[in-house]
């Protein structure tokens, strides 16, 4: 019933209504700007910034993993996985632990040392999941972020 | 005095002795892996995977700033600030916000959305610095990472 493998150009109106519907979740329901013709663009750009796989059940699409080269400088290339989404519906059939599979085999074929994400801190959950499966929570760092617009004013002072 | 540039080929070495000094004031002395070669072979690979800019003081160098573009689902592409690292005696001397402002104008012309980073959240003095760019540290967020002893692990199972 479940079946994983990578997006193509037609799947991404879908795709988007995952994001929606994960930020959302996040209670961030207003923070998506990202359109389905950046994420096309990007997705089949030469390189493409980000790799998307499809997680569907019984051929519908309810999950997705999307994830990206990083660069370390203590432990070179890695890989960044930026969203695990499941559809509140479809959760606790195996959908997530399938894509998540499917990621760190991605990473793994890439022979990284380092897979590495963000999780919220109220998230148990999830939290106990990456627990389990090998991962390590890393305390005591902040995410910084600075918007398109905050940029512009810092550089026209 | 100050000077600004991407890195070439040779500057490497002095790389990796600044990316082994901001490891061991992150009390983190033994993390670093990379190697001269892998910065080479990741900053000339076709794409490359991430950009270095060498801060050069009085003809010397004294800092770094290394980069690479992101894609976050919710604002499409972003750049990441991996390391901004001055060497400790040439601090305050305002290098670091030399080679900060060219990786702010570097993203600033890709026209992203966002740039992003991440500070410990004991460096009160650089924590002060981003807020003060206009920057936003955002709270609530947990690292996760998995490394390649524990992914080999994970995918044995």
């Amino acid at each position: 019933m479940i079946n994983i493998r990578p997006a193509t150009e037609k799947d991404y109106p879908r795709v988007l209504e995952l994001i929606q519907e994960l930020a959302t979740f996040e209670k961030e329901p207003d923070a998506v700007e990202v359109t389905v013709e950046e994420l096309q663009k990007h997705a089949f750009s030469k390189p493409p910034l980000f790799t998307c796989f499809i997680g569907e059940y019984d051929d519908k699409i309810e999950g997705i993993a999307l994830c990206y080269p990083r660069f370390s400088t203590w432990k070179g290339k890695s890989i960044h996985l930026e969203d695990l989404i499941v559809t509140h519906k479809m959760r606790g059939k195996g959908l997530g632990k399938a894509l998540y599979n499917r990621v760190l085999e991605f990473a793994h074929a890439q022979n990284v040392r380092r897979v590495e994400w963000v999780v919220l801190d109220w998230n148990k959950g999830a939290i106990d999941f990456y627990k389990s499966s090998g991962a390590t929570i890393i305390p005591g760092w902040h995410l910084v972020q600075m918007d398109g617009v905050s940029l512009a004013q810092y550089l026209e002072k």
